[in-house]
């Protein structure tokens, strides 16, 4: 694989100034957001956020309201005024305001072209398959002569993904037959990236810090457990063999440097009797990084500020033999997991973060997270802290 | 030794309402209320703290700021209106205003009559005598010749303390003889409180967590390690044998039942030659527990909010068989740690967390805490972390 080809924009080396606390702008309020001011706090870093409410979850944990949008450049360059470095919580910002926003001399971590890989799945899959990166098979179809082609090579039923804006299960369908197929590229714009259904032994994260200079700090490789499409658990360190947890993690930083990424990159992983295949980056902090609060030596949020201001990285090593966190989901019935915070409380050894959020069914409102010897029991635990929050405890 | 014979006025039950944040009122914005704002975000509990400046370290780090004196009955009330239950990051508030607003309905933790014991270290020591705690032997003098006959029995140098408004070394001197008694007795207002110089093999702190239901979770024993009559190191497990460390937790829940305490307490102890004596009480999250945020399972601050509010107390085990922290003070040339906060990351393991006050000499600006296997190597790493920090690392 070749080195970065996409140059990252982002700070070259400390982007503080004596005397002042150095201010972190983020595009985006959401809980990723309310996890780096609460990171932010210990460094002395002020954080401005950019977005529609001052209810949001960063804005209601003290990070500095600036209102405005993701999709709005006056906005964005409103934000980034105040601030010594911009970053985001999410993918929504088009890449072209962020190389604008460069244009101006403003540091921006991750740089536009890094950023594209996080936002345009279509572009990802072919950026690495040309740098040789292991990716599931995929092809592109706008009419359903492409995806019956698809079919043929690969059999059905196949995944089909808009290549933009998906996420928690969003944007994701199985498609069984030719009829399904037409349906749903009657629905949607812009085409669909078709996959073959693979079997897939373990989904796996890993996440990867990388200052401006190159430096990276690699993460315990982690196995994410979806239900209904969503991330529900994650443990650590995952069950594979060695070889394949060291695999993994060479071919998340390899990743890291060939986008020329600055801050977090979450490269999220298949295990197949084939080998590990790429799924998905995102390049911020991640979901799959929750369990580094409590987990780790070093928060992902901790690590994504010093990486996007360009101070020294720190561990990555686990604080415990096994962590575990389960993500706490709105329920159904529409009741608020912090009505249930007390007795939630009493699960020893649960570590419980609330986002702050109203509920809303299939909504992320936090998660919990367990550390301790056994991986079997920090899970359960988990699990069952998580049930008390959602409700569904017996 | 009784039972609590100081009924605390705090909270009975959970002080939350269904449907919005729990709201949290500080008086004060130091930096303890800057570590409470950090784990409040986790549970989704809203701070409201009480200071004269919007710059102050709590409020910088994203606490509602509530203008306003701890010393102005409006402005407690005024905090009061907004909040759940109302507590303290320091012991200035007149106790005779804190019985008012518990007279108003408020919720107080702890009540005022706890926190007499932190705010006045002659009462505490009478109390605390009387219901057979053991402290050093001690005497009160506002006459020369009252110092003069307590040499007599204890001999000189005498310990002499302020016996309100004292910290960090301030209101404290050791006293060589009568011409020096003289001089301080026409300084002082309000008299002296008195103690021999004890020969003290270490000097140890005791958290324990208390709610208004007398459930009580106790935190391993400290050692502090004091330079300049300030606080400067903290170690856990304290180097005492295990049944001295039993008797000081047993000691310390005992006190935080006897003041009928809600929250957390911290019980300052002397380990002599002739037993355990008791030296001062905070009726607070205090210095002494700042390694809990990495070092034990739930940090002071999360485990004050539960206290407070009434829910569950959690886990106070260590989280690594040693931890270490060293607290950051103003070097004597006025320079900026923040200015060094780089290198400081540069040390592997060292949690750095920075208070967001402007320095001065002898203040506390920050501190550093290291866990690991090895308490000698814990140790070092964190002096060597705040060294840095200091500008002091050669």
């Amino acid at each position: 694989m070749s080195a970065s080809v996409l140059t990252g924009a982002g700070p070259k080396r400390s982007a503080t100034t004596s005397g002042r606390a150095p201010v972190v702008g983020v595009v985006g309020a959401g809980q990723l957001a309310r996890m780096t001011q609460q990171a932010a706090i210990s460094l002395g870093v002020e954080l401005h956020v950019l977005s529609a409410s001052a209810d949001d979850p960063a804005v209601r944990a003290g990070a500095r309201h600036v209102p405005g949008s993701a999709t709005e450049f006056a906005d964005l360059v409103t934000l980034a005024a105040g601030c010594d470095v911009v970053t985001f919580d999410h993918e929504l910002v088009p890449a072209k305001y962020i190389q604008e926003l460069e244009a101006l001399g403003v540091r921006v971590a991750p740089s536009g072209a890094a950023q594209r890989l996080a936002q345009d799945k279509l572009h990802a899959r072919r950026t690495l398959a040309a740098a040789g990166f292991p990716v599931p098979a995929f092809g592109y179809a706008r009419e359903l002569a492409q995806v019956l082609s698809f079919a043929e090579t690969h059999g059905w039923p196949l995944i089909a993904k808009t290549p933009t804006g998906g996420y928690d299960g969003r944007g994701v369908w199985t498609l069984a037959d030719a009829a399904s197929a037409a349906r749903l590229l009657d629905d949607v714009d812009g085409g669909l990236l078709l996959e073959p259904q693979l079997r897939i032994d373990h989904e796996l994260a890993v996440l990867v810090a990388r200052t401006a200079e190159g430096e990276t700090a690699v993460y315990p490789v982690v196995e994410t457990v979806q239900r209904d499409a969503m991330c529900r658990e994650l443990l650590a360190p995952a069950p594979i063999a060695p070889a394949r947890a060291a695999a993994a993690r060479s071919l998340a930083r390899s990743l890291a440097h060939h986008c020329g990424a600055v801050g977090i990159v979450a490269v999220e992983l298949f295990d197949t009797a084939d080998g590990l295949l790429v799924n998905e980056l995102a390049l911020r902090p991640h979901n799959s990084g929750h369990l580094t609060i409590e987990g780790c030596e070093t928060s992902q949020f901790e690590q994504h500020l010093r990486a996007i201001l360009g101070w020294p990285l720190g561990g990555t090593a686990l604080t415990a033999p096994a962590v575990a966190t389960g993500n706490v989901i709105g329920p159904a019935d529409g009741s608020d997991p912090r009505d249930r915070l007390a007795a939630a409380l009493e699960v020893p050894g649960a570590h419980v973060h609330l986002y702050g959020k109203a509920p809303r069914p299939g909504r992320k409102l936090g998660h919990v997270t367990v550390c301790g010897p056994d991986p079997e029991r920090c899970r359960r635990t988990a699990q069952f802290a998580v049930a008390v929050l959602e409700g569904a405890a017996r």
